[in-house]
Formats: structure tokens, C-alpha cells, sequence
């Protein structure tokens, strides 16, 4: 397992892919597949750890990021011999190797930093299986294996089938995410709002969100953590989740339904594969008919939305399609 | 030949890796080696050239520099099959590739662009030979297969017997490079001075520099072109070069004795290696020293020290040097 090197595998607060790179890795072990997880001296895991470097490049200042990554990378190629598999959670960089290096690689695009990385990808399509996070990630001009969803870990989720009246808000405070949106269709509504994420567009927040924090209708917690997340969630409604970019995945959006709330989202991106429209939640384009399907949460079935939720979601789910992409690469 | 990718081989006007890259590739061309230049589209040589991107990352806005590394860097190790020796002029990158690579790698050691890239070079000691440009700027923690001495286009200078007053300096306007001190030196000695180069330091400029100029005593002519540069250190007394750091290497010290014009430098860095004391130049520690050995400089036969510059650092004689080394390389 190459895994990210900004952060601890797992992570000790912020670090996306080290998250997911975390959950695999334990979900294989406790399935009783060998993995050597390469990353930061500071990870942990049940598998076996090789540290190519103490400290993440983001956790401790005065490193050079260009040079831990080479090192990282070339350590695990050059012990690559020793795997049935390499999987590549670390981005483009480790591609360049796929052509010298005869154990299979199979590399998970978390995502596309830019359009200049995409001719990359092209380049070392034929030398390593791509996987998406979702099919509204995939890329035309790069071939996938699979798409594999990220996986949640439900144990931290509880299934709540008593909702309050108020709606909720995850996520980073910025435009592309929709806060005023979820305001407005709060307002609409007329229902309370709960915000909880962190700020990452300042002028944004000052323009859009914090006026209408009266701590009453709409209330803003700042980023919360598990239990809190737990409880904010599966008290709600409904969470409200109108983006405006072409999200690849929407951890939020799973999140919530393991703990049975609905989602109403704007349909872009990963939504119309995440929430089942008239199960596990609604997808619509505007505010107006977001603020009208509020109402209608209340007939879901929540203890299905978990369920469903569990079922495609959930770290075990993750783990067997990774397994399974494995068996295909060694079968060929 | 894995050449830099920031500007052009030979680059159109900065681009000293480039140069260096440019003048050995021609040269063992000029042997009847068989030569293939892995650089920009921009580039041209008299072998083949494989361009692994149109332009350099310098050359041309837009692009992601780590993106042409990459691809650059991985296009030359997918070929390296094809070669007897792959010789990496690009820094600590391709390192990372030697242990996957069976052809042999020669690494030229432009310089360290800090501390954090030392463990790199030590890390793939073994599976690389790391050729040095002077002794000085060895790292005691890394072995060398040898010292090859930059070399210069000698047909760009030309030797001149009578020379007049004036002393010369030439470099980078840097409080490491000691345009200050070669004031000093030149007023002690009531000679007149000629600057050249191109001001990288502005406030070192402007307050240690600037107010000495008086076009008469003191002339600062920015950055010239060949034939300028040709006729001004030819044409000057002296070469003053009164560095304050270990330079690896001296470029314009070197340019000026193929001209006839004796250095006197600041005994640092590689000024042992390149300045004969008492026959192309002399070395001193301060500037009353260097204010004195002025005079010295008329005593010296401005004939050999021409010759002896173009013996030691020309491209013909870096280029003998290098196939010395592929030659060890290969017959090992």
C-alpha cells in the first residue's frame, strides 16, 4: 500500500486520502491479507508498517515535500519485487515507475488537481488499472478497471429514527459547496439550520454565511468532531447538499444516510450515484423545490437510508471491491 | 544524455545545466559517440534529439513543472535499455529510478540546492556514480567517480597580449559574489574598474554598489553578450573575483584566462582548483593583499595563461574527461 505521505495514515484530524488509505489497509488486514503499508514513521496499523520518512511533509515544517516523495516513492519501487500488488494511493507521481516495475500497480484517482495531470494519467494507462471513486469522475480519456466507492467507517454512525425538525449543513464553508444555498432553502422551508465544517473561503463566509447566523434559525458549530458529527446528523431532517461543481464523491452525503437522514442534494457530480431519488433522499437543480422536498424526508424510511447506506458505503464494502479488483489484475 | 528541462539545450540565454549539458552533448558528438539528447522540443543538437515536452517549464507559462519532470525523467528510464549509459544532468530526480534501471547511470553534480537533497544523493550512492565539478564542492558523504571540470567554448575568447589599466569584474551583482570588495580593491589600487553581470541582489546594488559608479573610475555595464565579454576581460589588467562563499566552481574566472587575463581571487571554494598561485592568477584572503598583488599581475606570461586555461577547462577537455568515465564505467 503506497499511501500519501502528508499526513499519518490514519490521519490525526485533516487528511482525506490518508483516510480512506487507513480503512483499506485495515479492512484487508482483517480480511487476513498480508499489507505493508508504506507511509510516515507517525502512522499506525495492524498490517506492517514501513516508514519512508518520520514526519509527513505537512506535519512537520522545514522538509521538502519534492524530496520525501521521491524517496517514498522509489523505496516502495524498489521493493516492489517483494508484492503480488502495489496499490497506489499517492497520485501521478508513482506512474513513471509502471513501466520498469513488473509487480501489477493499481492506482485510485482521488481526484485530478488540475487538467495538467490528466496527460499523466494517459500516458501509463496501459501500465497500471485505474479506479475511480465514481463514475462521475471518470475521465474519457483515461480507462478504469472499477469504480470503487470510499468507504465509511459505520461503527461511528448511529441509526437515529427519531429526527428533530432542523436541517443540516457539512462541509468546507465555500461557494462550490453551497452553505448560502442551504440557508436559503432553510429559510424557504422554514426550518432551522445546523452548519458545521470548516472555513476555507473567509470572504465568503463573512458575505454569504455569517449574516444570517442568529444562532436560532441558523447555527454554525465550527468543524465538530465524531460523536458531535454523530449527533448533528442523525438528529436532522434532512441534510442539504446544493453544490455547484461536479463533486467526485460526497463523504458528507454518506455520512449522513449511515446514520438513516435523507439527503437533498443538487444533482451534480457523484449525487444521482449516491442518493437514490425517493429512498435514500432527493436530487433537484434549484432552491425553490429543495425548500418543497424538505417535506417529504419525513417518508422516507430511515432505517432503510442506513441500510442502503451500510451496504455501499461502509469500509467492508470498500475492502471487497478492492479485493476484488486484485483477483481480476492476478487472474489475467 | 538526460538533460534539464527548464529552458532550452542550449538554453537562448540563461540556463547554465543547459549549457553545460549543451557543450558535452556536441562534444561527444564531435567524437563520433552515439548521442541521444532527452531535453526540450526548443533544443537542438547535432545527435538525436528526443524532446519529452515542446517547451521548458521556464521557457513557457502554464505548465506544471512537476508534471514535465515526471514525464521527462520517466520517458528516459522507459528508453534506458536502448543506451550503454545514461547520464543524468538533472538532479536528484532520476536517482530514484537508478536501482530499477540495468544501465549503468553517470550523475553530474551541478550543486546542492540545499541540505534537504544531500540524503538523496547518499541514499542511491551505490546504484549511481556521481561525477563532481571541482574537488571543493565534494560532500564528504557521498563518493565520486571523479572531478570533470566545466567547460568553455574557447572559440568565444581571444587571447590578448596588451592588455590596458583597467581591472575587471564579472558575475552575478551578489554580496557572495563581492562586486564591493572589487571596488575596494580597484580604489586601493588607483585602477579602474569595469562591472558586468547581472544584478540579483537590488539592495546590495544600490547600496553598496551604485554609489561607486562614476563612469569614469568605476563603470557598471549590466549583462553582455559574447563578443563584449571577450573584449572586456581580454582587455583588462586583472580578473578581480573576491568571493565570500565556497564557490563550486568559477565560470567567469575561467572564461577570463582563456582571454590571457590573470584572477586574483578570495582563496574559497574551487579558486585553488582553478587559479595556478603566481602563474595564472593569485590568491589572497583581503583586500589589501589583492590591492597589492595587482601590480604582480603584469609579470605574468598572459600566453600560458591562456593555454593553460584552454588545456583544463575546455569543452574538448571536459568531454575527454567524461568518456574517461564512461570508459571506467563500462570496462567495470
Amino acid at each position: 500500500m503506497l499511501g500519501p505521505i502528508a499526513w499519518a495514515t490514519p490521519p490525526a484530524a485533516y487528511g482525506p486520502w490518508e483516510q480512506v488509505t487507513s480503512h483499506l489497509t485495515e479492512g484487508l488486514v482483517k480480511k487476513g491479507i498480508d499489507v505493508t503499508l508504506f507511509a510516515t514513521g507517525t502512522s499506525k496499523t495492524a498490517g506492517k508498517l514501513i516508514a519512508t520518512t518520520a514526519f509527513g511533509y505537512a506535519e512537520k515544517s522545514g522538509q521538502d515535500p519534492k524530496v520525501l516523495e521521491y524517496l517514498h516513492i522509489s523505496q516502495v519501487m524498489g521493493a516492489a519485487h517483494k508484492f503480488d500488488i502495489v496499490h497506489n494511493q499517492f497520485d501521478f507521481m508513482p506512474l513513471g515507475y509502471s513501466q520498469l516495475v513488473h509487480t501489477p500497480m493499481v492506482t485510485t484517482v482521488h481526484g485530478f488537481s488540475s487538467d495538467h495531470i490528466v496527460p499523466v494519467y494517459q500516458r501509463y494507462n496501459d501500465s497500471t488499472d485505474y479506479v475511480s471513486i465514481s463514475d462521475a469522475d471518470r475521465d474519457d480519456r483515461i480507462d478504469y478497471i472499477a469504480t470503487v466507492y470510499n468507504g465509511v467507517d459505520t461503527s461511528q454512525f448511529t441509526i437515529n429514527y427519531k429526527p428533530q425538525e432542523y436541517l443540516a449543513y457539512f462541509g468546507r464553508i465555500h461557494p462550490e459547496k453551497g452553505a448560502a444555498e442551504a440557508i436559503a432553502i432553510a429559510h424557504r422551508a422554514k426550518r432551522p439550520l445546523i452548519i458545521a465544517g470548516l472555513i476555507q473561503d473567509h470572504e465568503y463566509y463573512r458575505e454569504k454565511v455569517l449574516p444570517h447566523i442568529d444562532d436560532e434559525q441558523v447555527r454554525y458549530l465550527g468543524n465538530v468532531g465524531p460523536d458531535e458529527r454523530d449527533r448533528i446528523l442523525g438528529g436532522a431532517a434532512a441534510l442539504l447538499h446544493p453544490i455547484s461543481f461536479d463533486e467526485p464523491f460526497g463523504l458528507s452525503v454518506a455520512e449522513s444516510m449511515m446514520t438513516g437522514t435523507p439527503v437533498i442534494a443538487f444533482n451534480r457530480g457523484a449525487m444521482p450515484e449516491l442518493i437514490e431519488h425517493g429512498r435514500t433522499g432527493y436530487l433537484t437543480d434549484n432552491v425553490e423545490e429543495a425548500a418543497e422536498l424538505v417535506a417529504m424526508c419525513g417518508q422516507l424510511d430511515r432505517g432503510e437510508v442506513a441500510q442502503v447506506a451500510r451496504d455501499r458505503f461502509s469500509v467492508e464494502r470498500m475492502t471487497e471491491g478492492y479485493i476484488e479488483v486484485y483477483n481480476t489484475i492476478l487472474d489475467r
